[in-house]
């Protein structure tokens, strides 16, 4: 029955990388438009000849990108179980790749075992654009101020009641979270800009031990109007404080976010 | 009359950066296969409501990239010449952009002009591989001798022939150019990796004043022997004296090859 497991199920896990640029997200849809996961899932059948279900650690929408998802599943298939990024490497598109796999608990589930992940966000900040960037990072025609942007993040890192970073009409359950670090870098990413033209890719990484619907999306949205001088530093105290997400800054695009890393006990 | 300079005509000269990846190279074709150029004169044209026929510097193979291609075009159209990159960028599809502008003297031509072209080529080295990078690299997955590489690159140095580069088939010429500069370098792709995954970005960049028909891709093919260990640095120098194609290593993929600079006196 699906959902027990039998003596012979083993459970896997594995950690995938992927472009999200041409997929639906990450989660199965109704519709059969093309996900991830349903790719993982058709992949795994082909190679198992048995249908299998597998559950990711984030649902990254439309357009994110991963370094890092987890997803787990039960199989009683034949592949070894630190084979299976070779097992999958031909029947998955190039898009996506099965970065290494093994064998875990039979109650470990890639979503509810899960402790903290680690989400990036890159914005592509100043004057110079790159066609290769562009799938992986948000735009800024001006530089941004780094230094405040961190001064800003400061405030969003504890436990608290995240209302206001919470997309509206997503399903409700308790707004608090631990936010366990953010932090904001800019590099210069020089092997991606043409000769003599310059910006900079300002990187803010955050780990959490969960997040509400495009909570790292609605913080990176505040955070750049601190880096752009449009609100000070401690208006972001403020707008958490306030619980409204009306007080927040816009969304920031899907495509500069990447799920970088999922932590288990 | 086309290729006669008016006396309103203006000579135009772009910077453009393009992921070629969906491309079927930079030059126009008669089948009507979608190219680079085919795709910047369509764009000037709607812009102006004048055909137009732009000479680039380099012809990139498909999936090759360019961070700093160079096209010439001459047009009667009012657009101010530091403009284009705005009057294009809607024309455009995000792939293409176009970096900056200007006018230049009538008798510059992108192609005739340039006194030397840069090009990189890049391999991602090492057991951890990255979606995100997959478009613009070649894969090797053992980590390559870098030292090993310069010494062997140190011989293509200077001015030979270079025969045993030359892509057969192609149309005949001089095989004699001037290497200015062959560099290797390592640098790790960190934000493109998974965490605790490590992989190396083995870098070449090569400044010629031309190249033969695949020449760069013929240089790394071999260079990458080197690197593996497969054949000695100085093999390289017998290989050159050899000027015999079949003694070279075989062409590495198109992918991992960009145009970075074009430069005029």
């Amino acid at each position: 029955m699906r959902g027990m497991a039998s003596p012979d199920e083993r459970t896997i896990k594995l950690v995938v990388a992927y472009d999200g640029t041409r997929y639906h997200g990450f989660q199965r849809q109704r519709s059969g438009l093309v996900t991830v996961q349903s790719e993982l899932e058709r992949a795994i059948s082909e190679a198992c000849g048995e249908r299998v279900a597998v559950a990711g650690a984030g649902r990254t929408d439309a357009g994110v990108h991963a370094l890092g998802q987890v997803v787990s599943f039960r199989t009683k298939c034949g592949v070894p179980p630190d084979r299976w990024p070779q097992a999958l490497a031909s029947r998955l598109p190039p898009d996506i790749m099965v970065i290494s796999s093994e064998e875990v608990p039979k109650t470990f589930h890639a979503r509810f075992s899960a402790k903290a992940k680690t989400y990036r966000y890159m914005v592509l900040a100043g004057p110079a654009d790159s066609p290769m960037l562009t799938p992986y990072v948000a735009r800024e025609r001006e530089s941004l101020d780094v230094e405040a942007i961190r001064r800003g993040a400061a405030h969003l890192v504890g436990r608290h009641d995240f209302s206001s970073f919470w997309a509206a009409g997503s399903p409700r359950s308790s707004p608090v979270r631990t936010v366990e670090a953010l932090t904001a870098e800019a590099v210069e990413p020089r092997l991606f800009l043409p000769p003599g033209h310059r910006s900079e890719l300002v990187i803010f990484t955050v780990t959490a031990d969960g997040f509400l619907y495009k909570m790292v999306r609605n913080f990176v949205g505040t955070l750049l109007e601190v880096g752009q001088g449009r609100i000070e530093p401690d208006d972001v105290k403020r707008i958490l404080e306030s619980r409204n997400r009306a007080k927040a800054a816009p969304t920031a695009p899907p495509r500069g976010l990447c799920l970088v890393e999922v932590r288990y006990s």
